[in-house]
């Protein structure tokens, strides 16, 4: 059944369109926060697509939605999803495209008359991207019973503000039980954000795990004060101490090879004058890996860094996990089916890691789940540059319908 | 005259508390920063004190106040001085020592019914800590014509205030001219906001120069992106470029030795997320020295090696000049007097160098000028904690008014 089905390539690329208008900003790209009034406005959008296509949508406690197209038979749904949430300097495809493929997969089924045995979903996750709440992938974690609703809704954003009453402020503290409905398969199209695919001319990812990652923050205590009067070997410089970690991860990064890496993204000095040592500087550092012991012996050696460059400036040096998973595989039954569902299409594919955390991750906690990764050109993400060819987003979108349709029956 | 006369030490005392409860903060310090209202309220106080000495205030064009005592004859008046503004979180002695202790003599004077031949005057200048306005010290570098009363005005604040708009909203846009009263000689008593007196047991220094200051702003543009999906040989981190830079300054110092020291104390990252590669940082690296031609020697060292990070790292580095100042050597006569008088009185006393910048370097250009050092407890400034014994406040106001006298005879 369908196997000559194509989705609409036109239509994909019009839905990504009109939701990047909501929170858009200079450049082409999106600042669409969790649960702000921006994201607000998508998830309108989004809702509104679903009951348009037919599907019955539902908002569980943690703002999760899902939309449900009944099949032949009850039970669990084969679900495609992601996340419709972006950074504050974004770009439009990143987690939006899987949930419009979603519902381009619902739009084509819908005008071929097509009704699956199993029921079919496309779903999105609260708060996957961590930068407003933290950690991040926190909606698809709470729907997979990896973090305690009550504990979620507690969350405090960035600004301050308690999970649990922006969800209320903008209307998506929904009934639904977390969890519910229970999937039979998840698959999640995204770009791959990693300028892997465009540097070798290959169109599709077959996804077969997502690295760990390991986000810890430290806080360093010194003694603010003259820059001129102090002399070097009396100073108790926070910010010194701060930026040796962060050289440090650079080079243990170079060290370790493979597929650490780690970044230095956030980082504020205090007082944060010129002529004044600073007496606190708080800093994050974010570690990737697809092996966990070598994760494990990344995050060792920078905290035994970090503590050792704290004692030699006497500061002191606290540090606070703020994530924390272990790589994740993916069924190989289902990235084998990706694969070759590519092959069947004409489509060059290559098996890859995914280097970002995604949804799909803590899905695969609870059912089977794969991803299928577009080129992203020039690997440029998080930025309002991102781009993906048109060509490629329907290339993705069709293996997506196709790998639906076979799990469906 | 008055070779036996002592200040009254409570009474300084008492003048610095008083002061000090204008922008008081938690821990004992003050925050009064340039032109603020805390400024404004610290001003009023002095100029109420003044006028209660009989001195008569004449406030100039950028704010600069003269409190105006008469001698037996007309002419350039011998000038006790410095300034009450204060860093963010500052103490309650840097700078305020110099003026309460000026206002001490006069009212020592005027107890003992002593009218000097020469006028004598009080003088606190406009932003010295540059902690509001850029460059520091500017208020006395307008008096002494190193900067255009024109251009000083338009100086934007850190919050984006002109510098023009906020004398007018205090009400200290004075009428008086820049540069009036002419200056016979020019005595700052400051606390030393170092260690070194009290950690050799010295109650008294003379101070000899200032060190030269540079203070430059690197603005560093790299590349913003995933800090997951992102290799390490492609990255071009605006962030990693800057800790570089910092760790660098530190390094420098140390291998410059000497009197050179290197303070990275301003630092900020754009987008400054946990998981996405900063595309832009901007930090402040503050070097003095008292030898003009090692200071040159430490710029020149640092901004090559800015641009050896930037181009490795594939980001663009712009440097701006924030201040620039070159060593300063004070009176020799007068630099002598204090050690002498020192001497006399049964103090401890060392000749040193300021490690700070003081108002006393830009008198210098246009009178002989000198200034008194007096402990600081554990060299603590710039802090909540900074501390100066009432003894020792009260030896240097001692030597400040033997000095007065001998120079206006």
């Amino acid at each position: 059944m369908g196997h000559n089905l194509r989705i609409d390539g036109r239509r994909l690329s019009w839905r990504l369109e009109q939701l990047a208008q909501m929170g858009a900003i200079a450049g082409g790209g999106v600042s669409r926060l969790a649960l702000t009034p921006a994201d607000k406005d998508g998830r309108d959008l989004v809702v509104g697509w679903m009951t348009d296509l037919g599907l019955t949508v539902s908002v569980d406690g943690v703002g999760n939605v899902v939309g449900l197209r009944a099949g032949l038979e009850d039970g669990p749904p084969v679900m495609a999803g992601s996340h419709i949430d972006t950074v504050a300097t974004g770009g439009r495809y990143d987690g939006n495209l899987g949930v419009m493929a979603g519902l381009e997969v619902m739009a084509t089924l819908n005008d071929a008359g097509i009704v699956t045995r199993r029921p079919l979903a496309v779903a999105f996750f609260t708060n996957e991207e961590g930068s407003r709440f933290q950690p991040d992938m926190l909606g698809s974690l709470v729907y997979v019973g990896g973090l305690a609703l009550d504990r979620a809704l507690e969350t405090k954003a960035i600004d301050g503000e308690p999970l649990g009453d922006a969800l209320r402020r903008i209307g998506y503290a929904g009934p639904a039980s977390v969890g519910h409905p229970a999937v039979h398969a998840y698959l999640e199209l995204h770009v791959e954000q990693g300028p892997v695919l465009e540097a070798e001319g290959v169109t599709i990812g077959a996804v077969e795990g997502v690295q760990g990652i390991s986000w810890t923050e430290f806080t360093i205590v010194g003694q603010s004060n003259h820059a001129g009067t102090t002399p070097m070997r009396l100073r108790h410089d926070a910010g010194y101490a701060a930026a040796e970690i962060a050289v440090f991860a650079r080079r243990l990064a170079r060290e370790l090879g493979g597929d650490q890496v780690a970044t230095v993204g956030a980082a504020t000095l205090e007082p944060n004058l010129v002529n004044v040592v600073a007496n606190k500087a708080v800093l994050t550092v974010d570690l990737r890996n697809t092996d966990e012991a070598q994760l494990q012996i990344a995050e060792r050696r920078l905290f035994a860094f970090a503590e050792e460059v704290a004692a030699a400036e006497g500061v002191t040096c606290a540090r606070r996990t703020l994530a924390r998973f272990a790589p994740v595989a993916f069924d190989p039954h289902l990235v084998g089916r990706v694969e070759a569902i590519a092959g069947d299409m004409g489509l060059s594919v290559k098996r890859m890691p995914s280097g970002a955390g995604h949804d799909a991750q803590m899905l695969a906690r609870v059912c089977p789940a794969a991803m299928i990764f577009v080129p992203s050109v020039k690997g440029i993400s998080h930025n309002v540059a991102e781009y993906t060819a048109p060509e490629d987003l329907a290339a993705g979108a069709d293996i997506l319908l196709r790998l639906v349709l076979e799990l469906a029956e």
